[in-house]
């Protein structure tokens, strides 16, 4: 069962290519950027102001395939697409948490993007909840940070 | 730019019918499901059990059409849909934080899933932090439980 989706607005990030955004487990993503949602669109933001965070849904329109072994910066080691934020991903959907700063009609502007200028957006959610940073385990990534710290990379 | 996302698996949960499924903000979500990866994206699932938690992106499979007004169960108010949960969205894609209890080859077993059975996976990422919960605040929600205790309902 295949399903179409159509973009309800674009990023407006200060990201023109890849290389500029942060990546990796240090990157402090506190890039301000601008939903621009489709005026036809615009009704569906209503009441949306009163949350402090979003996520957004968008596409990573310029990955060009995918690969179920990613190669993520943070690691030396290869691990599976679905254990990783590749864009190289079956279905290419970004995820991203953001702060919600404010909104001027279809315009949502917001803190810690980490996506390229003009990404399609597919959805916008409220944020409502989450996992106590004390129940949380990076599988990999904690052990890939270990070891660079140990081999003082 | 449209964009057609194919299922790499297939969620199995409890939840014949939306009905069944504990909605609003009082609901607890720790049932029990399976992610059923399609053996060809198996490789996709490399080292995943390391993360204690995830994100699923799911299709709502059977919204019929969307509607940018939503009316929740949890409010007597309507509210724009990308301020609320509502499977009525122009791109029908579900998203969910699950804790991840174990794999066994492509079957990977969760806690938390809200799901109807055989509702359309399309992506897998690993849930890597958290916002501070002392920093959410989730708008007409908030109002809306409120104002039920003040009414009593």
């Amino acid at each position: 069962m295949n399903s179409t989706m159509t973009p309800i607005g674009t990023m407006r990030t200060p990201f023109g290519e890849t290389g500029q955004i942060p990546k990796g487990p240090d990157a402090k993503h506190e890039t301000d950027g601008v939903i621009e949602v489709d005026p036809a669109f615009e009704a569906g933001l209503q009441d949306i102001e009163g949350f402090s965070h979003l996520y957004i849904l968008w596409l990573f329109h310029r990955a060009d395939g995918y690969d179920l072994v990613a190669h993520p910066p943070s690691d030396d080691r290869p691990h599976g697409v679905f254990a990783s934020r590749s864009p190289q991903r079956p279905n290419p959907i970004g995820l991203t948490v953001v702060q919600l700063l404010r909104r001027n009609g279809p315009r949502v502007h917001v803190r810690g993007v980490d996506m390229l200028d003009g990404s399609p957006v597919l959805d916008i959610k409220p944020y409502l909840s989450s996992v106590p940073t004390a129940d949380i385990r990076r599988g990999w990534l904690d052990a890939a940070e270990e070891r660079r710290r140990v081999e003082g990379r």
